[in-house]
């Protein structure tokens, strides 16, 4: 007698986890150098060496009590403090340490924020191409689901289908720039529309409709794209941050949800993430983490390394025909599949072990994932691969 | 529009974090020296040499991308193995990696495990006196919360008001031993009274009844006191374990779920764990923190200083009058209270700034709670004032 959605879950694993580890198989077969993974958005470039000597200083300088013990549940005030402090001065708008609560990551964090909008018949949406872990992480903590179809010419947010998805009961849309899967960074013109659309709505319905920023890629922009900042546009924005891939700590859980001043609500709102916090196991966030993060609040991540794979792969797959938006940030690009059907596309790249990650599960059953957070090597290996496979295709 | 509930889980805090803070206020006003502060369970050794040496070694030695990546759900292999070698060695009962699933901790290990086991009805029993999380835990994860009433004689569990507390409906029971707050270890005979009861009972409805071993302090003992190995008792165990206190590292969120192969559907059940662990927005523990306790498994606390602690404030209160539970494990004492009623006792003790711990919350409001992990000059300057307190009681 054990819960069956939670076997469910613990069981049907990722199709990304799957083509992960069947390429660790198949490189024990053929060679690591004839396999071509580009399944996982884990960094491949080390964390930067101001995080090592933040490591370093904090073992070993600091009393083991103090950088090891118990911290208040929304964590360190230094490390607020110095949050806040470099989103202000980033942004020009005020963020204060009241308005941050840090935790294991944006998974946590967008659960816990999740679990706080959680009122009777509460829907969130999710626009496509979408990280697939938010459909469980809505469904099973308190509110339904919903889906907005992607605009596949663009990938940026279809602002009249999310109208026509609200409902009166919608608490809350998911807004993930510069997006996993497609890599778009979502424009100003696009986010201001949007927060027009939501606040006519919010109006009419007589609640605020929260949007969700999911940032872990806030960071990972190339040439110059900017990622506008949320609560400048729309007033009742929750962030979730992860340091995760800013500071190539993914496996560090370390992060925040940070509710600023003008969003309705906005102390009640963040006890409420602190509460759900509380019954989601989530205590407090790594305390050595967090004296990192507050050290490093200001460091930023050298892309060079993923700038060039994106660049090398995006040209080489137009020039061979693929269809694909070019990607402003993140670590993703987001291609068309030839033929039109990505499970089948990617069903027979893998037979010639390239490993892309079909659209279905982000939304877009027609485009497959390529993560870009890979070796240059790897890449250039792996274009006859793609070259092949669009010609026979096109055949 | 937000969650009641979660705002109110947010703001409603725990008399022992307001009593924590009134101690740093008042050690404002009247100088740190005079101020008592016996609230808070956190540990006051600093951890043992070979976990900062394991810290450093990993960040001076290790590769970034290796250190800090994402690791498997369960958790990197060498950790489970070296957690499960060591269970096998110590307790002479087998342990596989396959049983181990590493948690943020033993919160998050708590409310997976609760989780898991939520099918509709659930519920799960908690032995008074217990930990106050317990109750949001059990909750808001889908089951329904019942306290079997202290044995305040001696705080070993109940056995006739478990079983009269038992249904067709109990999933699971928790069982912390050490005991925080009586710092009571149950004893073999104890275990075997309840694993007996236990038994029969998950015959009688037809399905097996779950022991939550919520662990720890299972290194915390003194004067050789045993802490048996619960599975060796009882097979349908899910121990949940953390490093805080053993390691002395609560803020860093290292903990695991074991499930040994006796234990029923011990494999789904850990799938389970996992599924409940996704959406609790877990995704996996701290990358770091797992190396660490990979390579400190077999590194024991030294616990002189509690143990002086303990023996310091048990003679005294005992000779001043007090009624005191000898512990044998953890780090507090839990007192009755002078005129019996705890949390009056603990206002007065208030104003001399002597901050315990009324044991209602923890289901015994006749009791009070003291932490022993605290400094041993602190303590030899409150003893006037434990004195004072029950001489006027008396009077």
């Amino acid at each position: 007698m054990f819960s069956q959605s939670m076997y469910t879950l613990g069981t049907n694993r990722s199709c990304i986890r799957d083509l992960f580890e069947y390429g660790l198989q198949q490189a024990q077969t053929v060679g690591k150098e004839n396999v071509f993974d580009f399944s996982l958005g884990n960094p491949s470039i080390p964390a930067p060496n101001a995080v090592r000597d933040a490591f370093s200083g904090l073992i070993e300088r600091e009393d083991s009590l103090s950088v090891h013990g118990y911290t208040p549940a929304p964590g360190l005030f230094d490390a607020r403090s110095a949050v806040a402090d470099d989103l202000t001065d980033r942004f020009g708008f005020p963020i204060h340490p009241e308005n941050l609560f840090f935790t294991c990551g944006a998974a946590p964090a967008l659960t816990a924020a999740i679990r706080a909008l959680a009122v009777e018949n509460a829907e969130i949406l999710a626009i496509a191409p979408f990280f697939p872990e938010y459909r469980p992480f809505v469904e099973h903590n308190g509110a339904a689901f919903a889906v907005v179809p992607a605009d596949t010419d663009t990938f940026q947010i279809p602002v009249a289908d999310v109208e026509a998805a609200l409902t009166p009961h919608t608490q809350g849309i998911i807004v993930n720039s510069p997006n996993n899967p497609s890599g778009v960074v979502y424009t100003r013109g696009n986010l201001s529309a949007l927060a027009a659309l939501l606040t006519r709505k919010s109006q009419e319905y007589g609640h605020p409709i929260y949007i969700l920023a999911d940032e872990p890629y806030r960071e990972l922009v190339y040439d110059g794209a900017e990622v506008p900042f949320l609560p400048a546009i729309y007033p009742h924005t929750i962030i979730c941050y992860s340091y995760s891939k800013s500071l190539s700590l993914p496996g560090e859980r370390i992060g925040y949800v940070c509710i600023p001043d003008c969003a309705a609500d906005s102390r009640e709102l963040l006890a409420a993430v602190a509460g759900a916090s509380r019954i989601l196991g989530h205590v407090c966030a790594p305390s050595l983490q967090q004296q990192v993060a507050a050290q490093c609040a200001r460091v930023r991540p050298d892309l060079e390394a993923y700038d060039r794979n994106r660049r090398t792969l995006y040209d080489a797959l137009t020039s061979y025909g693929y269809a694909c938006v070019k990607p402003d940030g993140a670590f993703y690009l987001f291609v068309k599949a030839p033929g039109g059907d990505a499970q089948a596309f990617s069903d027979r790249a893998k037979k010639r072990n390239l490993l892309i990650v079909p659209g279905g599960d982000f939304g877009c059953p027609d485009f497959f994932r390529i993560s870009t957070c890979v070796s240059h090597d790897m890449i250039l290996r792996s274009l006859p691969v793609f070259q092949q496979l669009i010609s026979e295709t096109q055949v």
